[in-house]
């Protein structure tokens, strides 16, 4: 039968779960405590507390990306709609930059799932490998040799004291991956991000939601600052200006 | 000329404005003051950040709403893209339900900038009256009467030593309201949330901005519930069956 | 109570409006057509479907815009959801640019609801001189002394015989724009549609639907074309090397 | 190197690919073969044209789908966008349910594009019997035991002379697919669709856009009901009464 557990009201009550919002949570629990409680139905430990901060506030910015630049573009075309600039970024955390986070997530539950995880991590090179295609949560078109920010989480993680099966895994994924390849490819933010929140019992579904929240932060953020100092006129001429017409052959 | 001031990154660093992700906020700053930071661009006080943490929590969840109801739907319809389902979601943060936010700030900055401010106040009660439009930041169809949020959130402000000018207005506003409708109609939140904002300084086109963060969290909790326990094919049946077909005359 | 006029179906059998789709519209009527019975529950006339197809074709393109940019970037980074792309291009079609249309279509029900239309155009003119606003439905900033697409549809009404009363305003109005400039302004093609499709018979309020059809076909095009020749990468590149980082003075 | 051949523009012309948009689409090109021509850079032949009307058409609207009712549901809060309820609602075009599209489709090459064509089907249906995954592009929830929309669009296919190998290919796999299972599996809309696109000559990546224009048509029409006539407030209090609180266990 359908039902959810995330809310109920009543005229003088409301309950987040199984805590009231006004006497509970309202001046005494951080955001982002809340945030984890509403996904995963129990509070966070201090370390985990300290986890989701870190991977909330890595995730958040990253410059004029293609969310950002969409973001702008849009809340120049409808400055009404602050969030339809906010939603229009964040169509851009799919598959590409972002669900990556889920790839890893994958590979990192098949290894230790497994009985034999040294196997099963050859297994997973030779296939990427055989198919050409990357690895995910490895390599990074910018930051080398080292992504500074898987660093730090993973550093973060044995610090608090959350860094379990999950992270184990990728760090000697890592290895194998550098022996496989004859050289050093970085462990990126995103895998770091998929070992820590699966070693915390967040689903691989639901690992991009991390990136949502962050990134819609980051995004309100480039809007205010849009409506300050505008940029999309800019942009839109540079990007027209840049890309001339050529006729084109037929598609069919 | 076109510039940001949001953030830069080199290959081993990334700088959000003027700090280091990695070595100054990653493990140390939670992720309502970073986004306070990017936004606002300076550190928020201990009392602000409290406020901001308070006011985030109180906007991330409402239920059944029309956002969430639309966020599964979408989610049903597209579960490779947990983006699109918080996307459509967010768009439903428009002027009917969280624009009240800005109307109401726009209100207190009218009565805080006037001179007069008890005839400024006059003034906008008769305003609305004639145009017979409801005062953006009070009355509540639900929660009377008094909206305990709003209650919750301004008591907080006093206690943190955030509340200035903009609350004390509200207060003030909400006399006056309570005098001329002779009965008493609650301050809601989204009013509170205006006046404790504008103490703050947020701008208030930003304001809205804090809605969409916080329900973004909001919605991301109700899509991994909506995997577990699916209520998208339940809610589309419900809604087909319960709006029967009748003929309708010309539009134009 | 609820209800709707749109469609029904049982196991053999769907109906839009009072047609069956398949009997009475799948191979005879065009695409156009079908989409002008469900919004405005009538049938066109030879001349209205002549003109709405205009409508359509004239609003489907226009080169890399801010909506055809945004489109771009999100498919690049979710190249699974086509439709995320369309809907991000589509958020672009707001107040800023197609939202003049309805601008338009407002002054001009104002003139022809006047007894005495001189006057409400002099009314018009002089109320957006002291707001320095431009007049929604004239000039544009590429396309001058005339916009070639907005001669060529009061013409086509012309001669289609569906240009009444808001047709006329506008020319009329167009001419006491010059006058009052002491030059001529261009009508755009956003105004010379709201008075074609005010005269037809579409609410100000539909108006806007015919733009978001018509960009969502164009920007299809671009994904299609995407697809084949990726720009996202170049756009992405150009962008963020063109907008240098500057630190800011605090917003607040 | 970036470039399009969409669009190109001066001061007093607007090109579409190689036509003139003044001088040789408008008054005289329908909008469904324009949108032709943008996508797939060549005119239809007279048979295309009817068959893309045809399938635009059908593809147009189903009643109270999810799509729709988040159309809905985001204009009643933020009615100031048109384009973002339907935005909201496009982005149902997903896998669930139009993706079937592309599955269809990519079975159909697969069987076109093989030597032994009998065989391939043989492996086809094994397959999605193994995994017990519905075969994309066969059976309805609804329309049974054939669903209308695709007997007639194969009909006029054949009619109109564009019936060639996928089509020919989705014939004899329903043959297959009704000995395999001992009796009659519909063709549903989307298979007869990906076949006729399909034999037009539209990459299986681009059938998407056919959907996602034409449910923007329907879309727009469910918004202009709403204004008319609102179901919002309905479908909210409809579903918030029917889905009961209930707590759940942890996620994790």
């Amino acid at each position: 039968m359908p039902r959810t557990g995330l809310c109920r009201h009543t005229h003088d009550q409301i309950f987040y779960r199984d805590k009231s919002l006004v006497d509970d949570l309202m001046g005494t629990a951080p955001f982002s405590a809340v945030m984890f409680r509403q996904i995963l139905n129990r509070d966070p430990s201090i370390g985990e507390q300290k986890m989701i901060d870190a991977i909330l506030v890595t995730l958040m910015e990253h410059g004029m990306t293609p969310s950002a630049i969409s973001a702008r573009l849009i809340y120049m075309s409808a400055p009404e709609s602050l969030q339809a600039g906010v939603a229009a970024g964040l169509l851009g955390v799919g598959s590409t930059f972002i669900g990556t986070m889920e790839g890893c997530g994958q590979l990192l539950a098949r290894i230790v799932d497994h009985g034999d995880q040294a196997r099963e991590m050859q297994r997973i090179i030779h296939e990427h490998k055989l198919a050409r295609k990357a690895l995910p949560g490895f390599g990074h078109h910018l930051h080398k040799p080292d992504d500074p920010r898987a660093t730090r989480l993973l550093n973060l993680a044995q610090e608090h004291d959350t860094a379990s099966r999950h992270v184990h895994a990728l760090r000697r994924l890592s290895l194998e991956v550098d022996r496989s390849h004859g050289k050093h490819i970085t462990i990126n933010a995103t895998g770091a991000i998929a070992a820590i929140l699966a070693d915390i019992g967040v689903p691989v579904a639901a690992m991009r939601g991390f990136a949502v929240v962050a990134r819609a932060a980051g995004l309100v953020a480039h809007l205010v600052e849009e409506g300050r100092n505008p940029t999309g006129r800019f942009i839109w001429d540079l990007v027209d200006h840049s890309i001339p017409f050529e006729a084109d052959t037929p598609v069919a």
